[in-house]
């Protein structure tokens, strides 16, 4: 019983309810039943994985070593440091017991009340708190520094509104945190690792951002800077895809810990934190992908390579013998490929299922087109098909490959910035900006602008961009002179 | 300021002690601020790191595709399953809240009592409820069958005495659920991923181990038949290193996840669920491990080779120069190394620290030896040193390698197979238990002897090996007819 594919919902008519279908019937994730947690499902956790992979990688050349730290945090830990926990205490998952126990009739379990903790544990929000009191056993000296540690882990914020990847209650990330000897050394590797995620967005995920510095309303609770890269989504809106965090010593004063330096002196560790998410998925998908459904690029794809056959039963022989040999070559190759044989299925409920999943090439094996010694080989990005000869195929799929995860790079980025616009008006700005596109404006600087550009429009300032040439102005909403231009837009 | 190494408390003089030690002073975990939970340190982690690694390729071998399900099980489902509602619900952490507030002093944070949830979640334990509650909407016919999940995560179990990696409240593991359309199926794959983790722990951790499967009273909660492996540390006790379960349809009926037959008639799926946890690094360490440290199986040591120069300050940058080209070569094999020529720390102390971390492989390079070509190698297992030529030395230590690997699998073996006994008098069994040792005993089959032989002895049926051959007998306590020669120790 082939499960039949329905149409998605047109990007054009409702650009969110297509991205919540597109979600499901890609099989990538769906909503549990424990509100606000999802299901990764295979095919979308084998993108997950391949990420982790690349980004795990790219940390390690760095310096850094994998770690593990506890789920739970003692409640007291999270007032420590004062800022911090005004952004993360208030929506978060309480542990208060540790025993059930059988109901007396035996009809289910219940809390068992004497088994109540003296104090209550929290589900990790991020786990500043946790790793900052571990350092202070770690951190004697500055020959212990610096101490380069990262988690890829679960953790937990209790959302009301949720959206698959782009906010879930529970979601997968890594976090980095860093404690350093000097504030220079802390402020340089909180922003090499901004520069890390950027590189990754950009070379794998085919997504160009924009690097910048936050605001200070837009802080990361207890950081001094906060760096950030923002994607734009076809709809115009941002989406924060990465944080790194330069946190000062905050968390070292907050946990105690200090270090003699090289005269011998006491002195309070630097830090840095930054992670990734699960929201990098609704990054990859929003961006590339179109109404006929996911669009992946070929360094992320779990499958690169799609072989469909197209034959009476009597020839499938002849056509699996040679699907195999072209298999088997782009295995050779590094290529992923899956042969799909199934005969269950007519082929074209499985072009339209591949198209839906992303595969970035299929190949359709004809047997009258065999006799001519082609294939049929289509590109995802493009949807362009073209007769080749199996001869020397293999190599030419590998060129198309490169070929397709540039152009959907360079794609996303026409598309992007067709849609930055320098705006010094606000009548002008309040209009154009509900539909979407990233706005450089002056800024005075103050919240007071910020609150009230954002009350108006729902928009906000995005970050400060490393890539902008300042030049003197005045701020758009209040007139006074300007600090800085910055990027304003709605986001996710 | 390098750290002062102390020595171990010695095997034999206080087996768990030295355990406990050594967990700590190499780096490998220690106890966090929160009850029972451990902190995993990069050293530790990055062992952790490569189990992973491997076993998820050989998982992958077999089908088995990952993905996430969510950390909070709803309180309800685990009474679905009235065995497993028994074996799990009892010791777990229990969220009640979402919400924490400040106080009104604003001295801390306390929680909000209104932002209690309507039903409680638990923390998993193990997932068997949630997966299989999910399974319902995923198998609707015989052709989406099998199905071959995985997920890494972490689960947790309120223990109340806890040891580092043996029995800690929060682990980390893997936990692998599948669903089949025939009994014969599910069974055999029960039995499938019982193999690989008996082939991962021989060929890879060098740790023999015995295979067979569960008395009903040590069964896993839910299951028909639970497989194990189990190994003999030092002192003689067996460590359970992994489970595979044949589930029958218990989790079928009780999530009600039916399908489609190939005569189109509903049948309940067969489920199968199988386990290895960050216990294996306790089952790693307490096998091969001695009274200087930690001896690493090559195939899992994080840093394979290192090399220490000796030499006074005019001649290192001709040392640094050879150990460079020494550990280019390593490396072109494939082989981790690392060069150690910090200079604040003495090459003893370097020796100790590295002995104790379990690097298979030690090079010196002295200024004098070189003038004769030669440096001196180590290998950590047996602590014997020879003179070797530089010149293919590269090659010689790849060999050496194996060697090692191959040895120390040897070592745990013959230790092993020489406590392995074959006993039928219950007098004689009960002083000798109290030694360690793998016992071999007729059993009657009945929970009533297996009770008293616990409570006389502390020891308990590991398993009904496969590969002893059965021959019929009388119960060493009960004098009855025996069903089985099972395997009889104490255990952690």
């Amino acid at each position: 019983m082939a499960k039949e594919l329905s149409f998605l919902t047109k990007r054009s008519e409702d650009y969110s309810k297509w991205y919540n279908e597109l979600v499901v019937k890609a099989d990538l994730a769906e909503q549990s039943d424990v509100r606000g947690c999802m299901v990764i499902k295979p095919y979308g956790y084998a993108i997950w994985e391949k990420m982790q992979r690349i980004l795990d990688d790219m940390f390690k050349e760095t310096g850094v070593q994998n770690a593990y730290f506890p789920l739970l945090i003692p409640k007291s830990f999270l007032s420590k440091e004062a800022e911090h926990v005004e952004g993360f205490a208030k929506e978060c998952a309480v542990v208060t017991h540790y025993r059930l126990k059988s109901k007396e009739d035996k009809s289910g379990v219940v809390v068992d009340p004497a088994a109540r903790l003296e104090e209550e544990l929290i589900i990790r929000p991020t786990s500043e708190t946790i790793i900052w009191n571990t350092f202070r056993n770690w951190i004697h000296s500055y020959r212990d520094l610096p101490l380069l540690v990262n988690q890829w882990c679960n953790v937990m914020r209790w959302e009301m509104r949720t959206r698959l990847f782009l906010r879930t209650s529970e979601f997968l990330w890594q976090e980095g945190h860093t404690a350093h000897a000097t504030r220079e050394e802390a402020e340089a590797r909180a922003q090499q690792m901004l520069k890390v995620y950027a590189n990754f967005a950009e070379k794998y995920m085919a997504v160009p951002v924009v690097q910048g510095v936050k605001s200070e309303t837009e802080r990361f609770a207890g950081a001094l800077d906060t760096y950030t890269i923002e994607a734009m989504m076809q709809d115009g809106k941002a989406l924060q895809s990465g944080t790194s965090h330069f946190l000062g010593q905050n968390f070292g004063k907050a946990f105690d810990v200090q270090f003699l330096n090289k005269e011998n002196k006491p002195e309070y560790a630097w830090a840095t934190s930054w992670g990734v998410s699960t929201r990098l998925m609704g990054a990859l998908i929003m961006t590339h992908s179109d109404d006929n459904g996911l669009v992946l690029p070929p360094a992320l794809a779990p499958i690169q390579v799609v072989i469909i056959p197209i034959a009476k039963e009597s020839q499938m022989a002849m056509i699996d013998e040679k699907a195999n040999e072209l298999s088997k070559k782009l295995k050779a190759l590094g290529i992923s490929v899956k042969y799909d044989n199934a005969d269950n299925k007519r082929p074209g409920f499985k072009f339209a299922d591949y198209e839906l999943k992303g595969v970035p090439v299929r190949v359709v094996i004809g047997a009258r087109d065999l006799e001519n010694g082609v294939v049929e080989v289509m590109r995802r990005d493009t949807l362009e098909k073209e007769n080749m000869p199996l001869e020397g195929i293999a190599e030419h799929i590998k060129q198309l490959l490169d070929e397709i995860q540039a152009n959907i790079f360079k794609k996303a980025k026409d598309y992007r910035d067709a849609r930055i616009y320098e705006c010094d008006d606000y009548e002008d700005f309040k209009k154009r900006v509900q539909n979407g596109g990233f706005f450089l404006c002056h800024w005075d600087g103050t919240a007071e602008t910020e609150a009230k550009i954002k009350e108006d429009t729902q928009a906000t300032i995005r970050c400060v961009p490393f890539d902008v040439e300042q030049t003197p102005g005045v701020d758009m909403v209040s007139g006074k002179p300007a600090v800085a231009r910055v990027l304003i837009a709605r986001s996710y």
